[in-house]
């Protein structure tokens, strides 16, 4: 049987086709796979992500957090508002200190970058004392949910452009372990909470892990009414996609269960953040 | 004096630059330009965003949810917990009451793709409910501020995901006006929040604006300390920025100023979201 050669273009095609599939395939385990819709380099940044727990000391490229912060400030902020700041922690002491507070993570003092993302009322409160209009609406809740979202919708942009030029990162949320601490060690002002932390530089090549496998887009996604689901299967199927993800990256925990039930489920796995509330009030955010 | 022509390599780098050096001119004001750091498809991508508040009926390319999806689900999640999800909204009856929920946004109506991301903590207290292990720390708000980001670092992901591919967006905040009736619409189970909506589509040609100017990143960014900077300065700058892009996008409200005097200070801006903390409780997010 005549079998042609394929064209340079369904080359691109195919060569397309088995990157998308192959990413997919890390990202949902092999049994998942969702329907296989546009794609491009964008898109396969964003599926690449892992997250990364060991820096080499390498310095990352001259302007790289202008950049970041060019792609973090260009994310959407509610009504304009933009609430939030971001604050690059170069002290080394200031960095040892934040690694101890967020359980000895210590990617936080090697890392080339680290940098604290802020969910900042208080630039607006500034505005108000300014134009003598006490500013009513930062003392709502509601308002401080728009700060944090602000803050994260950023920061997920500045860890994209980061990870298009090559640069790993992990996020850092155990610093919310002592939010006071973190407020004096950086100098932040009432109505300012630094929300997570954010490590960037080039991975050891030891720290390189596989992406993790994600629950099913099914379990995920829902069309007009939530669907519950029949939630032992659902544990019961991801359990083992990532018992077999454990096992290959030479991990401790080894299925979702596990990790829910030693981290997750009882409070003292929240490192004292059970006392969160109480713990903005004193930084200023009354969350009426 | 002799010149030469620069060459093929030469040509590239200057047009990147060029591009490049309009895509911050245009997110700062030409004043406010910062240091060009390295640049790309990806960032070129990000940086270009605006929301569009006008879609064509056209339909999106097949499996760009899944795609969308894909890219969501790739974002960093705290602790893996994946405590988002997404619900796509089809019924036109159902869009026409969010429309109107989220002061009548006609382009809910009108945009081939709706969803709502909600921030989910159900997944994890019905997993409790099957361990017969009570999920001690879904009652705190720590927890719940857990939800909220992850879902915010998701949906970024899904915009970009997007925007790669030549789709408008723009995300619907006031969905929470009433998050109790958007949970009745949609089902939600306790311990769900409709956090926000996010509208996908081809723009329609009339609704194209600029980029809009952002404040400086000196603004922003911060150092080891917290510098408060001198706000009377730097609003009035801001100020002049805004006003040149509403004028040229004949936009009514002029300066940053204005905007927030009008509305993001006074409570009766809020749209009833001064109550938010009490419609979170009645959704079961006891918040403690």
């Amino acid at each position: 049987m005549f079998r042609r050669h394929p064209t340079p273009e369904e080359n691109v095609t195919m060569t397309t086709n088995n990157a998308q599939r192959d990413a997919l395939a890390q990202r949902y385990g092999a049994n998942h796979i969702p329907p296989m819709g546009p794609w491009n380099d964008v898109i396969a940044t964003m599926m690449n992500h892992r997250s990364t727990r060991g820096f080499l000391p390498d310095a990352v490229p001259e302007n790289t957090l202008e950049t970041m912060i060019a792609a973090a400030q260009s994310a959407a902020t509610s009504s304009n508002l933009q609430t939030w700041s971001v604050l690059v922690v170069h002290d080394p002491e200031v960095r040892k200190e934040i690694a101890g507070i967020a359980n000895n993570q210590k990617h936080i003092i090697e890392c080339p970058l680290f940098m604290v993302w802020l969910a900042d009322l208080s630039r607006l409160n500034r505005i108000g004392g300014e134009l003598a209009k006490p500013f009513q609406t930062l003392e709502y809740l509601e308002t401080y949910m728009v700060a944090l979202v602000d803050a994260a919708l950023a920061a997920q942009n500045a860890v994209t452009a980061a990870e298009s030029i090559g640069l790993a990162n992990v996020y850092i949320g155990a610093l919310r372990n002592n939010p006071q601490r973190v407020a004096e060690l950086l100098g932040l002002p009432p109505m300012v909470l630094g929300a997570f932390g954010l490590c960037i530089g080039y991975p050891k090549p030891e720290a390189k892990t596989e992406v993790k496998p994600r629950l099913p887009q099914g379990v995920i996604v829902h069309h007009d009414k939530y669907n519950v689901g029949d939630i032992a299967a659902q544990r019961a199927d991801y359990d083992a996609t990532l018992l077999e993800f454990s096992k290959r990256n030479e991990m401790a925990a080894g299925t979702w269960t596990d990790r829910l039930v030693d981290r997750a489920i009882p409070v003292k796995g929240m490192g004292g953040r059970h006392r969160m509330a109480g713990w903005l009030r004193s930084l200023g955010f009354p969350l009426k």
